[in-house]
């Protein structure tokens, strides 16, 4: 009896990578690692899963899908396996890594602070999956922890725009704001005692960058649909002008402070929040960070939560429509989660990782496809051997050899297949080569061909090959 | 109301890496990934979650424990949002490397032959947690789809000798046999006609590097426990003493096949298995890898139920209770799972990175907590700026640096932070240095000081840093 043949498919909304997309991707990855060092970011890594408490804080409000583990054996679900404490606390896959990086702190409260930490691994969201929107995704996050001062925004500012500038990255903007200010803003509408309502707000605010005024004024003046709706912005036609006034307010940035803090000056937070941006002006116009490269953007909430201070987003100004693809901001409360009487600050950004990559892969004309620099062809078994040890010797010099395994018995075959796959060389070791103890390299996209002595071949072949890897994104170590 | 602390604990069986395991972890992965791109090897990668019966195939018989997926809303599990094909096809976090790659080998049907790749990432088993058993951990793999000669088999065994001694790995012992003639064992021992039995009988000798063989000639001989039980391997002395003589074979590679083939000559797949290990044996020789880093031994059987021809095992000699660190062989059928008519040989090796990992650590004596080269002190926070443009000349020269954004405001209780770290060098610059125009950078270990120009200090830092810090695990990327 034949078993049923299983469909080789993922699960809705994952994916695989390909060597076109992995090649250019580690490389990326590879320079995100390199910045984060540069700058003292140490890495950690926290599992994909953790209990469900940590990452929801308990909160009922929190619109995110997560998956809940169960144990199965064999193919069966088996209940009772399931781990008594998993079926009061289930377990799920990390949405972020902010969230494992605070429960970290709180469990390793005597990691000398500041603790400054890179981590790049998937994260996990039950959404439906659409177009570009995936279940499983990567990113890459930068974080500095127990750090109070606004020296550490800056930092995070600062760390964005030398890795975009190292990744090559052109016409992308950094949008700054606050939270403070926006909760100043908040103060001054007179809406603070509602919590659920300045949520409702922000996220109104948030969707100014996709939505023309108009359509969120009137979403801002939405009254309560009945009496047990709480967070309706339920907004006066004064209300609105002023969030108007506030959220189109136009200038280099420090014209753009001194607006915002005339609207807003009745505001203890909103003071505090003016200036801290203004610390962070002054010192992103230190560092040189060229002024076309950030700005402050009054309309900048950030979804998630946990933001306390300022926050930051980046988008890609020749392709606004991929978001924000660097984003991130302070969150001093988040610790707190899990620890009492202990206030630990700290600050932090995101890379989007995928889409960015999406994002710089648009513009890409040819990719890699295999990091294979030489293929070996085999056209005589009986040299197997010592065509063995010549691709050894290949790849103690460091050239990428694969040798030829497959079923394709001639040289013409072997060529087309190298061809197809990007190989650039091809190498040719036959009776002739033998007996004149050569052997032949050939450049598939110039036609050359180089003849070399056996016994020098390990010494000559980087001079040939590596001038034309050199700009290859494959190499990701050099 | 303030809202209970949420415990800042991973779920049981799962673990946190910190930045002095991640340092090193780090530093063995890139080695890793260059010698597989050595070897032609690509990177690929597969999503962590699978559908199940692409994990399982439908075999009711694995005896793994998998975590399956549902979807929560806001920390409430919300049954009704599970998608109706994972009532019906549960998703779970995959357990290998390989079934998800015969996945994806058999989705992409058209990937030119033969395809190599290489994977890294968590795989998850369901286990009881206990001492170094973990429910999430690491795998490097590497693969050859699409070869069937054995010269793939002996271009595994060549990377995982050039992969341990990349990793300056002493005292191993890469062990060799092939499934093949374990069924020609099977063949002669007569009981080739009930898998059930065959699979039980290898599970036993897979077990003769930890038991004596007494124990295990008794279970050899252990009957059917009840009607049911077809199972049982119920063995005759004469078959035992069979199995005795085979696995105690002892001798140079050669004398071992000799005499395997003497025992099992009289099975077809038998003799086929000593002709694939005798071709591997040649390349091996051929190759000059080492006679003492290698070696059949015929009680090698590896677990999974997927392997069809050569299989492999690497110990450490000076810490066999480690088990095997590298492992891997043919599966030639596996793809066959997914599709009909089509046949796709593979072959190919993982490596245990916890495993490895902790193996290797424990000969470790001094471990590098931080990447950070240099820490800048802060004493007088109105020179943050000129700090922070400091800093960056540093960093732009490749110097990891920190600026310290912690609370201690005396230079000595910032040293000590910064030594307590494991932070080489210190820079200071207070108003002395501002008035001179200077820098003051400081060898911690050698209570050395360097007074530089402040012009010239991006120029001068890297003779004075970097000669104390080339040694590091910490530098993974020169």
């Amino acid at each position: 009896m034949k078993a049923k043949k299983v469909k080789p498919e993922v699960p809705s909304g994952f994916r695989d990578y390909y060597p076109q997309d992995m090649i250019k991707r580690n490389k990326i990855l590879h320079i995100l690692q390199n910045v984060s060092e540069r700058f003292g970011f140490d890495p950690i890594e926290t599992p994909h899963v953790e209990k469900l408490d940590v990452l929801t804080g308990n909160d009922p409000d929190l619109q995110m899908y997560l998956f809940n583990a169960t144990v199965a054996r064999g193919g069966i679900l088996n209940t009772e396996r399931i781990n008594s404490d998993m079926q009061e606390n289930p377990w799920a896959l990390r949405f972020d890594h902010t969230v494992p990086l605070a429960r970290f702190i709180a469990a390793n409260l005597n990691l000398p602070k500041p603790f400054k930490r890179y981590a790049y691994g998937s994260v996990f969201r039950g959404e439906s999956p659409q177009a570009g929107r995936f279940r499983e995704f990567k990113q890459f996050d930068i974080d500095i922890v127990g750090a109070k001062e606004v020296l550490a925004d800056a930092e995070v500012v600062s760390f964005i725009y030398e890795v975009l500038t190292a990744l090559e990255v052109k016409d992308f903007l950094i949008k700054i704001n606050n939270r403070k200010v926006l909760n100043g803003l908040a103060d001054v509408l007179g809406v603070t005692s509602n919590q659920g309502r300045v949520k409702e707000i922000f996220r109104l605010l948030d969707k100014l960058d996709k939505s023309p005024w108009e359509i969120i004024a009137q979403e801002l003046a939405h009254k309560p649909d009945n009496y047990f709706d709480n967070n309706a912005p339920d907004l006066s036609v004064e209300q609105i002008n002023l969030i108007e006034q506030f959220t189109h307010i136009q200038g280099d940035s420090l014209s753009v402070l001194n607006q915002a803090e005339s609207l807003i000056n009745k505001s203890v937070v909103g003071q505090k929040g003016i200036e801290e941006l203004s610390q962070i002006n002054s010192f992103l116009k230190k560092l040189k960070i060229p002024i076309d490269s950030w700005k402050f953007d009054l309309s900048v909430a950030r979804g998630l939560g946990y933001y306390t201070g300022p926050v930051f987003e980046t988008i890609l100004l020749d392709k606004p429509n991929f978001g924000s693809i660097f984003s991130g901001g302070r969150y001093d409360d988040l610790v707190n989660r899990f620890v009492k009487d202990v206030n630990i600050p700290a600050t932090g950004a995101s890379i989007g990782f995928d889409r960015f990559y999406a994002a710089i892969d648009s513009t890409e004309k040819k990719k890699r496809e295999t990091v294979t620099e030489l293929m070996f062809t085999v056209l005589d078994s009986t040299l197997l051997d010592e065509i063995f040890q010549i691709t050894t010797s290949f790849r103690r010099v460091g050239i990428n050899t694969e040798i030829y395994f497959g079923d394709e018995k001639s040289l013409k075959g072997q060529i087309i297949r190298a061809a197809k796959k990007g190989i650039p060389f091809i190498a040719i070791y036959g009776p002739d080569e033998k007996n004149n103890n050569t052997v032949v390299v050939k450049d598939l996209t110039e036609r050359k061909e180089y003849k070399m002595n056996l016994n020098q071949a390990y010494l000559e072949i980087t001079s040939i090959v590596k001038p034309k890897n050199k700009n290859i994104t494959g190499r990701i170590y050099e």
